[in-house]
């Protein structure tokens, strides 16, 4: 099957559309028309061979909602019509330790959204910028929040579960002081997931004119992280603290916040490393540094659960297919509340 | 009361016999008089200056054994006589959440051995290379080993405790594989103290040299960290890492070596910051690396008692106080097997 999507050809050239081609739905696969997806900046990097070993042609796109379309004869768990999520990995082993235990995230075979060998046309799998996707039924989520609201949904698969999962691993909940840093489009799910777990949760910004928007966003402190007064103020105060921000920044002024026994997960990868954090801050009060990346399918579907039951979605910006360069470039500026959308409509 | 003392004066000089006084004891003091004393690496960063904030004279030595000679009234936990160990602090707030934790370490109002402020002569601590020194009771040790070991329990108050707390803090046991990285004072111990615990122990060495001598220490396998081939036959397969090398080093290669949820404690604090280490190498396994410092005053008795339960004592060379700066020199290159301890009878 043909399907129109939005790709790149290389590196250095524009995203422009293409015709790609679906599998037919084996037995166990459901096929999905997809409604929107959300732009992550994985996808930017990825579209841009910036990170090594882009496949082309390159369809980006891991936060894809939408509605099945079919299903195949074994398929148990959706029925045509129900609305359904894909996040960032349509399959996996299934049969290692991390697959057994629902984390499928750290299986060694986890196979991502797009840029990942597949036996299907071309060879890799294309992503959530296209108009339908095939993807094995275990790694199709179930949404149910209202569908007025499914294009906010959308960024719940990547943004909404990469945030999602370190908070609950390390344990966030009532009494606990979590620190969330960076207002992005990863920082500001982490402070409303962080706000709904019943935290008490301290945002942390470089600019003046974001601390009224991380309030609204359910910060109850806003730090501006160039005051060093400010900082200061939450010295050794946190339980735990979500790094959100990719750039290359000063680890220490952030492990210097957290109590005893703290931990700051890392969940932006910069491209450039950050400067080496001090050992001392570790030490003196055995502090850990971290990282966690997306979640598994159960816990996937955990969050979108929690999320509808909260009321939680993205705050996002729609945009027409045809406009994904402009979103890019104003993405890389940070110019966007708080994600965008890809209105598949459009293609 | 006047004691005889090895300490330095200045950074730039070498260490020298002095006189130093010592508080008579009060109704909660336990006065020792110290038998032998393990020299650590601090002693030296401390005595040379090489850390900000010396205080001269200065006299280290926090690996402290000795004999009880006098007790304050009040004193209800030691007798004269009892065998007894000092470890890295002699006092500490006594009222913070850290202090009724049995986390002393943890306070910051902690008062180290030697260069603390103290009320006492001169005002600052002077530490165990020295014939005696008084201590509040609550932070003095029973030593339960048998008295001819007692110069080999030394070096359990402070490289011993770095070890064994860390170890336990992340439920090192039967089942798990450890790594130890470097086999020298501290490394030493953690090889003993982890394979006691009943974990299988990796030992990573630079020198070929030291295979055997790891094994001998209780490694059930040893890796020359220097091997591309040996490293790769552990990656993603340990546990936990107990890190006891000081000098800056490549800290990904180790990171490689955890499993998901893997945690790499560094015990060794580098004058140079490391290489900083790759985010990536924590995101996609969920590793953690974190730091500790000793350990509070019940773990350090739960430490000797076990050492003494298991027959563990440190690997020693005995010192006679005027061979001190040889022994700093030594202990520079690497070149003791695996602490030096100075009988403080040569004084
Ligand atoms: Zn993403
Ligand atoms: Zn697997
Ligand atoms: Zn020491
Ligand atoms: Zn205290």
């Amino acid at each position: 099957m043909t399907v129109k999507a939005y790709g790149s050809l290389a590196g250095d050239k524009p995203l422009e559309k293409l015709d790609i081609t679906r599998r037919a739905p084996g037995a166990h696969d459901v096929q999905i028309d997809i409604l929107y997806c959300g732009i992550c900046h994985s996808d930017l990097h990825q579209a841009r061979a910036e990170w090594a070993g882009t496949l082309f042609p390159c369809v980006p796109g891991h936060e894809i909602v939408g509605r099945v379309s079919a299903v195949g004869g074994h398929v148990t768990s959706h029925n045509v019509g129900d609305l359904v999520g894909v996040g960032c990995m349509v399959d996996s082993c299934r049969e290692c330790s991390e697959c057994h235990d629902g984390l499928e995230n750290y299986c060694d075979g986890m196979i991502g959204t797009y840029n990942f060998p597949t036996s299907d046309e071309p060879g890799h799998t294309l992503g959530g910028y296209s108009q339908q996707i095939v993807v094995r039924e275990e790694y199709v989520l179930k949404i149910r929040h209202k569908e007025e609201e499914l294009a906010a949904v959308a960024p719940l698969l990547c943004a909404g579960i990469t945030t999602y999962s370190p908070l609950r691993h390390w344990k966030v909940g009532p009494g606990m002081k979590v620190g969330i840093v960076g207002i992005g489009g990863l920082g500001h799910m982490g402070i409303k997931l962080a706000s709904a777990m019943g935290a008490h949760v301290v945002a942390f910004t470089t600019s003046e004119s974001k601390r009224e928007e991380a309030k609204a966003l359910g910060a109850d402190e806003v730090i501006l992280s160039k005051s060093q007064d400010e900082m200061a103020s939450v010295a050794g105060k946190l339980d735990f603290i979500l790094n959100t921000v990719a750039a290359p920044h000063d680890l220490d002024a952030y492990l210097n916040l957290l109590k005893r026994d703290g931990t700051m997960s890392l969940v932006g990868a910069p491209s450039e490393p950050h400067p080496s954090p001090g050992v001392f801050n570790l030490i003196f009060k055995r502090r850990s540094i971290a990282g966690s990346m997306i979640g598994g399918i159960p816990e996937t579907q955990e969050m979108l659960d929690f999320c509808a039951e909260h009321g939680i979605t993205s705050d996002i910006e729609m945009i027409r297919a045809e406009d994904i360069e402009t979103a890019y470039a104003r993405m890389l500026k940070g110019d966007v509340k708080y994600r965008f959308v890809m209105d598949i409509a459009t293609i």
